[in-house]
């Protein structure tokens, strides 16, 4: 069976219902709801290009599936959204209350999976990857929430921001493929460095897409980030780049709570795309997608072993070729 | 040194604050502000009692402490507390955001805290105790927010929910102590019954508390149980034994918010007096306080090792003898 079957399968088939339901429906609304199920993929990808048994992995590879939908929960929470995947987010569905206890029950039931499937011999060094990768995504969120409330944020902190909130989980889940089937650390260092370029230019995407995307492909609201004073690669770049006039109606719009959500987001799509803001995001995709190449190529392995890689990659991007 | 002092001495010099510092201050804040440390010190009481090395323990006794005090920021979210241990709560110092995302990473530290500090061989025993145990408590919490909306609860469902909203992690405190040391299965049960049936007496004390406490000790507002309409002890017997007269004046208070709060609670107080609560509270902490000595009774030690947990459990309801 191929990889996103062995994980389709395994979450259809998983039930989280137990008692009390209000604890655990919620748990079962967020893991139905789909998505890519990229980052458990990612285990059994790489554990499968270093020679290991890709059924053995599939409860762990899928913890990290629900330690991701566990961070969606809290985070909806935080940011207000009300749409996740094209259905109501579970605060919202729920209340805050809900998802921050069901939520806190997923974080728990990630570690479970690992404790009961991880051998002995490698248990302490997955839940050492899985803690510290943990603790990460929390600084990245907390980073983008502190941006928020900062008038401007650099290049590298936007960069060390995305690293931690989206690279990091993306790296480790290959990572941690590759240390349950016993990569060497050369090996392990490699795919986490191609993850976490990868994951680089996903999030540059992912900005790019509230803008540009389509709503419903996307499954969530074009312009939240704009609303919600997102630090995003368009906005970084375009207080760098701007003409001191663009730069300072962006300001005023952000600002400006006298104005229809639509038409400040519409106004500031506007000076982004004045500034040629896709292409510059076409670009900064570009030069990540060029690193991830790099680590995957130090990978000692058949072009044909690494090909799923390049096309991750790729599909994560939207690139066509 | 005395146990409680190494506790102590710990958290004294534990240094959480790392980048960035919204996210890992607040941590810092809810680790420095006391509380009893009951939990790590039963962990290493029974480490002591099963004959353990009390100084290996500590770290891993400390991430019960961590633990508990991420449920803590969590429920007072959800609780909308405004103090704790007579300091403002820090969802209200910082945000309900910080709150919900410093828990989180208090959470994986907990869990970082016993990975780096348990042996292999008792790694995996003490992680799926502790993950049963802080899904419970998240249980707990669910039915006691469940509990708060609906009309009546019965006596078992009272005790189902404090059993799991408190016992456990007094239980499960020990046993992890008994765990450690290596003690038989048999042992771990009955220091886990041991420590269910003080939580459970300590949780009616509490409960007791809100009416009856002095606000300075307690460090939490008198009435707070009333005024979010939680199932306490009192309010549960009080709606089985009280007249139908009492009960309707009850259920007219709760749902009256025309009154002012500290109207409401002292009404209800007055009636929880006239059914003799105080006494009623009393009969059920020693009907468990008898349970608790039944289990410690069963395990195999001199009364002087077990001198210390009749101790603790006297201290924790208020006992004067």
């Amino acid at each position: 069976m191929e990889i996103s079957e062995i994980i389709k399968k395994y979450f259809e088939e998983k039930i989280w219902t137990e008692e009390p339901k209000n604890l655990y429906e919620p748990i079962d609304y967020a893991m139905q709801s789909g998505g890519k199920r990229l980052r458990p993929s990612l285990v059994l990808m790489a554990a499968k290009l270093f020679g290991g048994d890709v059924g053995k992995y599939v409860e762990a590879a899928a913890a990290m599936e629900v330690f991701h939908n566990f961070t969606l929960l809290h985070d909806d929470v935080m940011d207000n959204a009300d749409v996740r995947r094209g259905r109501p987010t579970v605060h919202r569905k729920w209340d805050d209350n809900t998802a921050i206890l069901s939520g806190d029950a997923m974080l728990i039931k990630a570690y479970q999976m690992i404790v009961g499937n991880v051998d002995d011999k490698r248990l302490r060094s997955v839940l050492d990857l899985f803690s510290k990768t943990a603790l990460e995504v929390c600084e990245g969120q907390q980073y983008d929430g502190d941006f928020e409330k900062m008038k401007d944020v650099s290049l590298d902190e936007y960069f060390k921001m995305i690293r931690l909130k989206t690279g990091v989980l993306l790296a480790a889940s290959l990572k941690m493929g590759a240390l349950l089937a016993g990569a060497s650390e050369e090996e392990q260092r490699d795919i986490y460095d191609f993850g976490m370029n990868v994951g680089i230019a996903f999030q540059i995407w992912d900005d790019y897409l509230d803008c540009y995307g389509d709503e419903k492909t996307f499954g969530k609201k074009i312009g939240g980030d704009i609303l919600c004073g997102k630090k995003t690669f368009l906005l970084v770049q375009a207080m760098i780049n701007g003409k001191a006039s663009q730069q300072q109606t962006i300001r005023q719009l952000i600002n400006n709570n006298n104005i229809l959500p639509e038409e400040k987001i519409s106004a500031i799509i506007n000076i982004y795309t004045q500034l040629d803001m896709p292409l510059m995001c076409e670009k900064a995709m570009d030069e990540y997608f060029e690193k991830a190449m790099a680590s995957l190529s130090r990978i000692k392995k058949s072009e044909e072993e690494k090909a799923p890689f390049v096309e991750f990659a790729k599909k994560l991007m939207g690139r066509k070729n």
